[in-house]
């Protein structure tokens, strides 16, 4: 797990440009850091960046709810920072993450997990757990 | 090289939720077919979306030049997708691609190309080609 200091962190907040998406986010990619394979796309804010850098855990900004969503906080599956990366203009970031269980809410290891082949979304991979058993209603 | 019929087209763009970011646009991820390394997230309306798929060559919408942007138009550091993804929301698209050249417009082959490291922005991989000489001033 890769924690930043605070002087780190306040140094990688003002290389970060939050301006380009209403609301001071930027997109956050969470990949395997093993096999690359792309998990998810979410947004943060400072806070949320901050969050992260801090504690090691992947933290997001919820737009649908307007608040930091602490990933995994529910289901525990969360994602261990190994590494971070930026863009060339610095208003994306990667982590490289290890992910405990899964990603995706609906089961699935990646967020990505439908191709859309002839004409049709197509399931790859299998469902790793039962969202029914693992959110609460 | 992944091309798609109108109608697979229209029924793609239905399906898309380009509602959650001002403006009606979706984030795209690039990311090597082969290797599984991002290259690059960038952003796409509807028309950028469905040149994309009717070329089978990744075009996204430039946000600050607020027109299509036929990625790798001067430099012909184009993108030759070959499977296209979409996360659980629908709201995110990932295209695998054969990149030429190089992604990045600074001549790495990957946009992603500097790690946060001990408070500092590390370099990673080689550039590969001279900025200077491939775009024009």
């Amino acid at each position: 797990m890769k924690r930043y200091t605070q002087k780190e962190i306040d140094n990688f907040i003002e290389n970060l440009d939050f301006s380009k998406i209403e609301g001071g986010i930027v997109p956050i990619i969470a990949q395997d850091y093993k096999t690359n394979e792309i998990l998810m796309l979410a947004f943060a804010n400072e806070e949320a960046v901050r969050q992260s850098l801090k504690t090691g855990i992947a933290c997001y900004y919820s737009r649908s709810r307007q608040k930091l969503w602490k990933k995994g906080e529910e289901s525990g599956h969360i994602q261990e920072i190994q590494q971070v990366f930026v863009d060339c203009y610095k208003d994306t970031v990667l982590f490289k993450v290890k992910q405990k269980v899964a990603a995706c809410h609906t089961g699935y290891y990646s967020c990505f997990h439908r191709e859309y082949v002839n004409g049709e979304f197509v399931t790859r991979g299998n469902r790793i757990f039962d969202p029914d058993k693992v959110y609460k209603k």
